[in-house]
């Protein structure tokens, strides 16, 4: 029941689809009924989307990818499987995403391990359909705040605003997070899937509604200049971190 | 200004009836301006919707039942009495309904008075108007993981979670609840009527858009083989229990 | 930066024209980026809407000067400065209604800082986009409770139902104010306009689809004789208190 990201954990297209496969394969094999995501990366829950699919790319790659990045919410936010979260590592942008679609959220009690939807941070917004799915989690004005400011929480605030469920320290993670799938799996699959569904329902038709319009957007928003330069500026500073 | 439900608090058709025409009187007599909901049955506020009313029957009673059910609920949640649920006893499935569409809760710090829609225990589910009245209450994901996991909170759970106002001493709940009620009287009618109208109004609407499509829903789903199957084993237990 | 309201803080029609003049050249100075509200009345951040001018006036009157108010809350809630709220003194009704349109709310420590939507102790009514505004920051029970009773909360209740974000020392709000402001300012304006933007307009859309008709129902409702009475008994006690 255990789920891993390969191990480059920033969000490439390549790594969408696999991903979409695997949670396609483990929802229709019903001897699956949850699963816990976590990372084999250390220090890294996942660092979110993979810019360079967004930087120096042609327009068409730019739809491509953040169709697959829908389609990688899409699945997650209705999923009929029991996701939780294991994070003991960063978790900025759409790493958070990731774990907001989860059904519960073990963080550790590191303080590296921060949380949050940190677009602005990059000269970048949030779509509306993140700002949903934190809306849904940490209420309006928690979300507001958290989404201008591009807020990383550390575990206690975290915990606090309600971005995650649980903070334990780092060795206890795994255990809690099984602990807390033994919980889930008590309930009956049918009574709690439609549950699920009639709570999250209505967030996912928004986006279904209007998918293509989404689609150009990013596509437009992203290929403009100003927005490239800052990306490659962004991608520059991490090669010399790096280097 | 104190109103009693009857010995039996399980909710039959016969006293949703009654309940409604209760209250209907209480609304059209000037002399009342608020009424105190608590139980004259020890233990017990109310033990929710009555199984035996949804199983083993045609769907035409199904469906009348399911009309009285939402009609209470209506009834309830745009009601222009102050409405204060005193909470003494155990408070499920639609006991908890009835507490949630009151103005204020009071419950008494006994372990034994847990509260919540704990509907995904017996394989049902909550329709999308108890989804409603419990996310206005406790927000989007508090409602969520208590809905899906059938919560049924203990009194210091209840209280954070914002399931309940105030947990007070067993032999408290009444005395509470009266100057609770003092507080909401000194308040003009007119307004706080009005405003009340405004913070319900758009939920009510929601299901009053939908009413007959709710009541084919549930008479489709109770009707079903394996959600009756569950039922009929839920009730023997219960009567292996007293017995 | 720093804004002051003049010495009156009642929002009389004059007052409300000439604010929403300043903010809009506040707005379009490129070398402005943020605003600190606050009050140099001593003990008071804003009384409010100006009880006179919905008083013994005629329809056109109350037409224009409600037609003021809500040009008021549309500059603020979508200002794209950072607006943060610096609130010394009490802060009823309209008074809480711009505080709770900006980005960040610093509230004094001093149980005279009353902060809250009282409108239903006048005998009338938020109208729905003050509601709107007030679920967005502390959520739809807290909402429905503070409308409901015109709660007026004191520092510490402020700040735990989330009206306000910080509570500190009296002599530390104007500092508290400018180092949030600092960190405010060290978001890239684009992006964090565009998520304020995305977070907001939806709330603004709802007055913009209806804003005619939402000046006819104040103007008949206001105009109605048990309303007038009421504000003019009102009225006369604040005259017969100063004198």
């Amino acid at each position: 029941m255990k789920f891993k990201n390969p191990p480059v954990n920033s969000l490439s297209l390549e790594l969408l689809t696999e991903f979409v496969i695997s949670l396609e394969k483990l929802e229709n094999d019903k001897t699956f009924r949850g699963v816990i995501l976590s990372s084999d990366c250390p220090g890294v829950f996942s660092a979110g989307l993979d810019l360079t699919e967004m930087c120096g790319r042609n327009p068409a790659h730019y739809a491509e990818y953040w169709k697959a990045v829908q389609e990688l919410w899409l699945r997650l936010y209705l999923s009929n499987l029991v996701l939780i979260a294991a994070i003991s590592g960063a978790c900025p942008a759409g790493g958070c995403l990731i774990s907001l679609t989860c059904d519960y959220r073990v963080l550790a009690d590191n303080p590296k391990c921060l949380i949050g939807l940190n677009e602005t941070l990059l000269g970048i917004i949030a779509p509306f359909w993140f700002r949903d799915t934190l809306v849904n989690t940490i209420g309006h004005r928690a979300a507001e705040r958290a989404l201008q400011l591009g807020l990383l929480f550390p575990p206690a605030e975290a915990l606090q605003v309600g971005m995650v469920d649980q903070v334990v320290p780092e060795d206890q993670v795994q255990s809690t997070a099984l602990s807390v799938m033994a919980q889930w799996m008590a309930i009956p699959d049918h009574a709690r899937q439609l549950t699920k569904n009639m709570m999250r329902k209505p967030t996912v038709d928004r986006l279904l509604k209007q998918r293509d319009a989404d689609i150009q957007n990013f596509v437009s928003f992203i290929s403009r200049d100003s927005i490239q330069k800052s990306l490659q500026m962004y991608l520059e500073k991490l090669k010399q971190k790096k280097g």
